[in-house]
């Protein structure tokens, strides 16, 4: 029985985006099951010293809006730039985290919900009301996930998180590990399937 | 009649260099040319602020440099990190415009076996030596090209190649341009395959 494949991204990443839009699909074409792990490009960027694309220089920020948009259109996947963006994310991440603790399905339903509200709805998913009101749309309890997004457990659950995905040299969203071997970035979603399809080329 | 695709590279780039091996027979799929322009990467990054992927920080570079392999294999393309690598390029580059203003198809020749010295066999092309050495191998003479290196036009003639590419927001390599739209990264290969067979989506 092979591992899961490992789903790091941060809820604010167009191209986190577009990967969890495609590789649930893909691995279970392959039988595979796949592990969603949100972090905190906050936290990466300061631990790395590097800076999201778009507070980078200005011609490749320009680059990054164009090719967010046409890297969507290529893959069939709807997409705006939202008009706060990027934006913390903690409130997303925490409720994630506490909803896997109970049921991994709602905690994954719940994430599509907060990557679709965020880059279609273009809803501002750093408000913990907002993440309270996506979670209510799934039929949970809006006062347990208020509290459970202020909780310490869930603070500390998300911070250890980031030190883990550190640790294993995540650096950026998406960063998907298949069997060991690192991708990062929604652009190698047709090595990933090589390698699902052909074991490691 | 299309204007021709534009391919900007440095000759010490290895997602450059994956290019240089696909997007001739892409374009000519879609009875398309291509301009190959060669640019200095330390000059760009001077200009953006920017670093090479492999001294950018630990996660990244080991990543890149496990990358560079993978999408090598990914793309059937013979490839090995070179001993000496990133390095300078300017007599590679210079000796590219040199042949250009006398003869296309040789600077064509010229620029594959620059990129295959460095990649397949591992040579130092920063050398005006294995540069010169490089060019007789295809029937050109010695002393013509080590003068052309070092010639005040073809220094200034890849400056002002650099700084047009600067205007044109080149920030990296390899950067295609279709259609006045950017492609940046040998990753991209499958948006401008849809790109050219679409006519842009």
């Amino acid at each position: 029985m092979s591992e899961p494949i490992e789903f790091y991204f941060d809820f604010s990443s167009p191209y986190g985006y577009l990967m969890s839009e495609k590789i649930d699909d893909l691995a279970a074409r392959y039988g595979r099951k796949v592990k969603w792990r949100p972090v905190l490009l906050g936290v990466v960027f300061q631990a790395t010293g590097s800076a999201p694309l778009t507070r980078q220089f200005p011609a490749k920020a320009e680059y990054s809006l164009l090719d967010f948009e046409r890297s969507a259109r290529f893959l069939g996947v709807p997409y705006r730039l939202p008009s706060r963006f990027p934006l913390p994310t903690q409130a997303a991440a925490r409720t994630y985290y506490w909803l896997h603790g109970q049921d991994c399905g709602q905690a994954r339903a719940f994430a599509h919900a907060a990557y679709r509200a965020l880059f279609v709805d273009d809803r501002d998913i750093s408000s913990p009301d907002t993440v309270v009101d996506i979670a209510a749309g799934l039929g949970l309890d809006r006062d347990k996930v208020a509290t459970a997004i202020q909780s310490q457990e869930m603070k500390d659950r998300l911070k250890a998180e980031c030190e883990d995905a550190l640790a294993k040299g995540i650096f950026g969203s998406p960063h998907v590990i298949v069997d060991g071997q690192p991708f990062f970035g929604a652009d190698r979603l047709p090595q990933i399937e090589k390698w699902l399809e052909t074991g490691g080329f």
